[in-house]
């Protein structure tokens, strides 16, 4: 049957679920029933919203209930889905969305990821390890020749993938597309000296509506991927991004105002549906999100939430790469290995930039980190002098 | 100058809150500062962050603080600032954005309220007394006959206005653009009928790309206004609609999906700014919300704090109509006229369609109540049957 089934997590006393499953159900849907004459019972039939399930152990005081929505009361986008599983209720006092199943009619609809985890190592030129990404630092108020100098480092230090700040908007300092020419430019110049390609992530921004003629043009100038604010626009946005053709640029989706909707514990909508399975069916590539281990961090389940949606199988979908991030330095990496194991992009910026020896020798350190536990190696015994030096450093609590 | 002041509510000590404040500051802008040379600070100083206030009383273990972040650091789109002031710190534990300042010259640029209260007084011909507003009830699975018979019956109960439900998006039985032609020729008839204009907001909902051109070909077939589920695209595509001269009309907007980012108490944003400030700058000439009376129910300070921000004066914009909603029936229009005055719209749904004698006398019992509290005349002393049957209805308890 063509339907999404929505499960919500509220509070309520035992016995008290199953009375306002059907009130939700009915509410959302075709509004009454129980006074409906027979006819039109029976002609409303397959527009009426269904309790799925109801599991009143979902903890003290908490139940879950999942009703099924019919794929026939609303149009198949996710701006209309939103309205009607979580619209008006997302008003009526506590009550969490934790997540959405689609029918596999309805799922088909979305694109998923246009390249996905292996189309992603395949333009890396990456098979077996995790990807290693660094982020520009501190450069609002800076200029290109200064972006430049900082993508070179971090280029010759050996990452895979180099993103701007989510803070980054078009300026006059550091315009959008010449953001996009000077980055190919450097990019290339690091690959003749080095033979590593490495990608840049620029951040597509502005208004909506001129948003896809831009990743158009950036991609005509070279861009390698885009970063994207999607929680500042919405879902939609990053789906018809990932639809265009004119486009086909991997897309890195950021989480900036994710927090808005995820992170209240008993409103709002959870972590693992908003930062995860959306992301996938609507074309991200790349899924951002707080690492357990950093400064600004989420708990353990949460993330690793996130990560099975993004990579679960069987799916109708590519692979989404989990990016946990923030906080992130070299020693951290068989930690990170060990919880998202290779299919994973490491991602730091002050854990780069903060190296005593500068961006380059920050990206060495990370990559000898990462070589290690791929060899069985413990950090402490490898011979890099960049990893040892970024180990004594952030062993002594330095931030990364 | 040029900037965006941010308060937030967070938890924290007594004396923790400047650090943090510090924190904020530099961290969403210029990153680094004391360990910086004397002229990159100099250079980099129009880019910093200002602590503006910083207030350790706002409650027990409680403080606000108000953060300045320049306009030079993004594009002046809410995009940017909603990632700027609230991107990050949105996932960082438990923070709450309960206000934007902007400095006129940022203000100047968004557009508010084509109409506001004023212009759609006009084009309702309703000068000094609150509008009156229905909504189709269970339109789900039914036909263009079916809301046919709705549209006539409250137009002919005296309604200044019908909405969409939210939850009707286009669809085979009743598509959008059927619809707004059935609206218009039935609210024409009507009109030649008993002298008085109903306005009709069609529901345009679809994918992002394809709103503005459905916006338009809906006004040149007669469209009066649209209503539009703000919340499950964004500030920024109601902006967009809002400034498109080729649409030009009144924009209804509606809570749904609201409440996933406003509805908890210590985290997302604050619902008078997401659904008073942010809605009147983009261009809203309607404000939905959960009136603080009914089913679904917001304190009454939020709702009031919503109310003001759409029609504080002095103000660079229009006002905006606040349209407190859900479970309104005719017994409580005393409370909505003492709470927002004469500037409000009264909406109903079951408050009008669950009258007796049908929605004719629901819209009716509503405009004796209006000139009942206009004319000082408490209810119970009202001649009209209509009220009189409403009022013993809903006396007991009945929902509106
Ligand atoms: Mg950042
Ligand atoms: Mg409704």
């Amino acid at each position: 049957m063509s339907e999404v089934i929505a499960t919500y997590r509220l509070p309520g006393a035992k016995g008290s679920f199953e009375k306002k499953a059907e009130g939700i159900a009915l509410g959302l849907t075709v509004g009454s029933w129980t006074d409906l004459p027979q006819l039109e019972q029976e002609q409303l039939l397959k527009f009426k919203g269904r309790v799925a399930s109801i599991n009143e152990e979902a903890g003290e005081g908490v139940g879950e209930i999942s009703i099924a929505y019919p794929g026939r009361n609303y149009s198949n986008d996710l701006p209309a889905i939103l309205t009607t599983v979580f619209g008006k209720l997302s008003l009526d006092g506590q009550v969490k969305l934790i997540n959405l199943e689609f029918s596999d009619d309805l799922n088909r609809h979305y694109p998923g990821p246009r390249y996905g985890i292996e189309g992603i190592r395949e333009l890396a030129g990456v098979k077996d390890r995790p990807l290693l990404m660094s982020i520009f630092k501190g450069v609002i108020g800076r200029d290109l020749a200064y972006m430049e100098d900082q993508l070179r480092a971090q280029a010759r230090g050996g990452v895979d993938l180099v993103k701007d700040d989510e803070i980054l908007f078009d300026n006059p300092l550091t315009p959008f597309y010449e953001r996009v020419k000077n980055g190919r430019r450097i990019l290339d110049e690091v690959q003749q000296e080095t033979g590593k390609r490495t990608l840049y992530a620029v951040n597509l921004t502005g208004r909506t509506s001129e948003l896809r003629e831009k990743a158009r043009r950036a991609r005509e100038l070279g861009a390698d991927a885009l970063l994207f604010n999607v929680f500042s626009y919405s879902l939609d946005v990053l789906q018809e991004l990932r639809e265009d053709e004119n486009i086909g640029l991997p897309l890195m989706a950021h989480p900036a105002f994710a927090g808005a909707v995820a992170q209240a514990p008993h409103h709002g909508v959870a972590y693992s549906l908003w930062l995860g399975k959306f992301l996938r069916m609507t074309g991200a590539d790349f899924s951002l999100f707080p690492s357990p281990y950093g400064s600004v961090a989420l708990e353990k389940d949460q993330v690793l939430a996130i990560s099975r949606e993004l990579t679960d199988e069987p799916s109708p979908f590519k692979k989404t790469f989990p990016v946990p991030s923030a906080g992130i330095h070299p020693g951290l990496v068989p930690h990170l290995m060990e919880d998202f194991g290779e299919g994973c992009v490491i991602n730091a910026g002050g854990g780069v930039h903060g190296h005593p020896g500068g961006a380059e020798s920050g990206g060495l350190a990370f990559r000898q980190a990462i070589e290690a536990v791929k060899a069985g190696i413990p950090l402490e015994e490898v011979q890099g002098e960049e990893l040892r030096v970024a180990l004594s450093l952030w062993s002594k609590g330095g931030k990364g």
